[in-house]
């Protein structure tokens, strides 16, 4: 089954009752997929002929007994999804215009005890003055109407490294997340990668797997320049690599920043080999400052590569340390 | 350079003083390469050309600072090596034969504060008893001549499950090892994964990430049949199966076991696709003792998918275990 079919089976089982074909289009908007109504009727038709869904009346559908259990199979295989489909995913989506500094780009969700939450501000202030984020940009959510938050916790959200493949995505360069890291700083340089996970090869994402292992000393890296850092390494075709130098000018312009390192076409990128006619970069992991948090013990939750979010509503970092202090 | 190469560099290095050539081709037996003198000196000819080793006398060598820098940067890149090649090193070197049960099989080793042995021998009690290990055989290391063991720790070493593969592999039978992951456990069954780790995409052993990161419940499974325990998804050539089956059951006479599921030729297994005329086949980890013991809240240090150790000299969990009670 394809995307579609299963936002279809999705927004089916939700509503559980009888949902025209003008409905669905309207709601599958929400998945990211835009289709027409006639165009949703065909996909409906395949379902129909399947018997997973079934018609009532003037075009309207409801699932199936058989239609639900194929959505609990095609939800369990999306689960083991591997880290990359939601990269991709989420590239594709953010619909951010680094000219406008509108639209949504990607952030990392982590929620944080509230009663500690002066004590994290303070571990986070010389990551967001560092060259280790994306932006000093942040979501804050204190209050929750939706009951999202557990108890006595705040969200914080930071941007996510992911947020650059959707930029370059709109200017039409393709960007392959290869490895999440943990990358050893020396001299305030990065030196190598000491541990690496491909993202195409995991069910969780790298840079949560290595805070919760505790493997990163993202203070120590800004404290004295040696320590290690939550970063990724990522591919561009070597033909585009004067393109993305351009872009990512602009991008500094408007207050981004997180590439690291630009390798050289073919060349391997501390020891790490790229594909033919690539050349590798190295980005920083956005979810540095909350690493810098977890190394004073305090622990959080965190959701990676978590969820589109309007930049405008997003708020700078000082605003909210110097509003707590 | 290629394995022999670094090889040499480092017995060399690790001297620190000059060697001939049988000296050297004696030591490479324990990196599990053979060669003849003759090839050695082969190979300290290319060293010898590169600057990296110098002849001294009669066919002494020793190696230079180019040597020694050129070694640092290989071990590096060794470093962030993926867990396969581990995996596959050692399916290789071991010499373990299953009828006559002689030889050196694959362990994990971990490592028990030595005041919580009591508790931590208890929790493993019930996972030595049940179908989720691969065998019964633990290595004991209460006291320590060259002190590797941390201060006031034990070392407990569990049968590693690439044990399978090298049994196999001296049948001449492929493994491949694809993912390590979090399996469900239902009504005593396997259900699904919830988490998967491709092993030629990590340079951390998946199974360590899991018990680090707190995602098991073993002792759940054991004890009413709801859990999740760590295992891994592996792929053998269909043509082989029944011979696999064949093999497996020799195991199970000498006291092994830990194949939880076979596949068909070409099916996926619990949603898991497989290659093409290939059989997926579900293997128990070896470290679900530990994985129980961590659940308890006792914090092990572990070195999964280790090292080599003779079969003869493991003992068996109960002797230690009632020893101790």
């Amino acid at each position: 089954m394809n995307r579609t079919l299963i936002a279809i089976l999705k927004i089916l089982a939700k509503e559980n009752k009888i949902i025209g074909s003008k409905e669905i289009a309207k709601r599958l908007k929400m998945y990211g997929i835009n289709l027409s109504e006639r165009t949703v009727r065909y996909h409906l038709k395949i379902l129909d002929e399947r018997g997973l869904t079934k018609i009532f009346g003037k075009e309207g559908r409801i699932i199936t007994e058989k239609g639900r259990q194929e959505l609990d199979t095609a939800i369990t295989v999306e689960k083991v999804g591997f880290i990359i489909n939601k990269i991709e995913t989420l590239s594709y989506l953010s619909d951010f215009d680094i000219n406008s500094c509108k639209g949504k780009i990607i952030v990392n969700l982590s929620y944080i005890p509230k009663n500690k939450l002066k004590k994290a501000l303070k571990s986070m202030e010389n990551v967001f003055n560092s060259s280790l984020v994306m932006s000093n940009r942040i979501v804050f959510i204190e209050k929750d109407d939706e009951a999202v938050l557990p108890d006595e916790h705040v969200c914080i959200g930071t941007v996510c490294s992911v947020t650059l493949n959707a930029i370059l995505l709109k200017h039409g360069i393709p960007v392959i997340s290869k490895f999440g890291g943990v990358l050893e700083i020396k001299d305030g340089l990065p030196y190598k990668f000491s541990a690496l996970i491909r993202y195409d090869g995991t069910s969780l994402d790298p840079l949560e797997i290595f805070i919760r292992g505790k493997m990163t000393n993202v203070s120590g890296a800004i404290k004295n320049g040696y320590g290690r850092v939550l970063a990724s390494f990522r591919e561009i075709p070597a033909v585009c690599l004067n393109k993305v130098k351009e872009i990512y000018s602009t991008m500094q312009e408007k207050g981004f920043q997180g590439i690291l390192v630009f390798g050289e076409p073919n060349q391997t990128l501390l020891d790490i080999p790229v594909g033919i006619d690539r050349v590798g970069i190295i980005v920083v992991g956005g979810l540095n400052p909350i690493a810098a948090v977890e190394e004073t013990g305090i622990q959080t939750y965190t959701s990676a590569i978590s969820t589109l979010y309007d930049y405008q509503a997003m708020i700078d970092f000082k605003e909210l340390s110097n509003e707590l202090k």
